[in-house]
């Protein structure tokens, strides 16, 4: 029996990057799993794991914390089933892509969605998400929304060597997805599911790659609804 | 029988990133080659490419050019020998690290290597390379070189996440080398035949694994002198 521990707004909107990383990892591995939503400030219900971060995996008596140490978990209890890393040097690379996605892409994302997140968290997490991304930048988020437009821009340019790479084949993984897909995909999808605002144009090659891993697994990750999608429910 | 043309500076000195991608590569596969020094400036020995650039493969009567190219060619021809990308996501991972080293990291060595480059070819060489760095640069060599400390810096924040990837594993292949070590090998290796100027300290983990990729296939990269080793000879 597998739990996931992971980052939930207001009405349980999954919206973490990490967390969808995890979540396509575990679809993609074929595997239920029975997920428990953690409020950003909420660190007692984590405690169990001596640590106070999320995605965290338990498989029966063991927890795992770190979305790519799960992942890594999840390819070695799991051989048999579909490879996330096809191999050692997929794995070295895919760790890297991870650490640049983090660095490039995750970071300079921040400024422009992190007032549509607090949009989408309780009261207290508000405050705390607030102080915590006012703390790393050192300004306070409205001045960082100020510059989405230039924020999306360089964001393009730094996308330019994925564009290429899908230009090669139709995923990161190859003619099949990979754990590198999922690292960008839990990217965007937290894009999606907290803002109106699109990363990328329709006629873009990430907007097609993207819209695939949308619909993989059953389309688990359109499940969750776009920011956009919410908003006409709740004027409906 | 196969055949590579490639860079080669004064006493044939092969100071070239692409080419030592591709000599690692073509060692890797554990074949043998006849190499063919092209001067910079020397268009024409290289004309049966049908293009400008080298490093080129020629294996019978086909003809690769670039070096990612040559090594995809090569796993293609010789899949039974130790394999360069480990399955399609290491190649298509591999694809992205090789823009990525050429956009971060050959592109911030450019500045503070351009002049020792000079020093190592031919008169007519050295006027053509000039003004092809410094019209995509648009200023002069010697005001680019004088910013090296800096350039040098920002290089080892850049960095950062090949450092934490070799903190896993001896190479970015795994616990063996792959394609993704040649590519960076490849560029410090350009560094270290230009230059005296140290790219890492010998403490850096970057370091240990750039001796190991020197010792591989009986020596094949330290065979290359270093700029200094060829300054001594050269004084004694």
């Amino acid at each position: 029996m597998l739990e996931l521990w992971e980052l939930g707004g207001r009405d349980g909107v999954r919206f973490s990057t990490y967390s969808w990383r995890t979540r396509m990892a575990l679809r993609h591995k074929g595997l239920n799993f029975k997920s428990h939503a953690v409020a950003v400030s909420d660190k007692q219900a984590i405690a169990f794991s001596g640590q106070g971060k999320v995605p965290i995996l338990k498989a029966g008596d063991r927890v795992v914390c770190d979305s790519f140490d799960i992942a890594i978990f999840l390819e070695r209890e799991f051989p048999d089933r579909p490879s996330l890393f096809g191999g050692l040097q997929g794995e070295q690379l895919a760790y890297f892509f991870n650490l640049w996605t983090d660095r490039e892409i995750v970071f300079g994302l921040v400024p422009y969605l992190m007032l549509d997140v607090l949009d989408c968290v309780e009261e207290a997490d508000r405050r705390h998400l607030r102080s915590q991304i006012e703390g790393i930048f050192k300004r306070p988020l409205e001045d960082l929304y100020g510059e989405r437009e230039k924020a999306l821009q360089q964001l393009g340019k730094k996308l330019a060597p994925v564009r290429k790479t899908l230009g090669r084949a139709p995923f990161l993984g190859g003619t099949a997805p990979g754990y590198a897909d999922y690292i960008l995909f839990g990217t965007f999808q937290w894009a999606r599911v907290v803002s109106e605002v699109p990363v990328f144009t329709p006629d873009d090659v990430l907007s097609e790659w993207f819209s695939r891993l949308l619909d993989l697994y059953d389309g688990a990750g359109r499940a969750e609804k776009a920011r956009g999608e919410r908003k006409l429910e709740g004027a409906a």
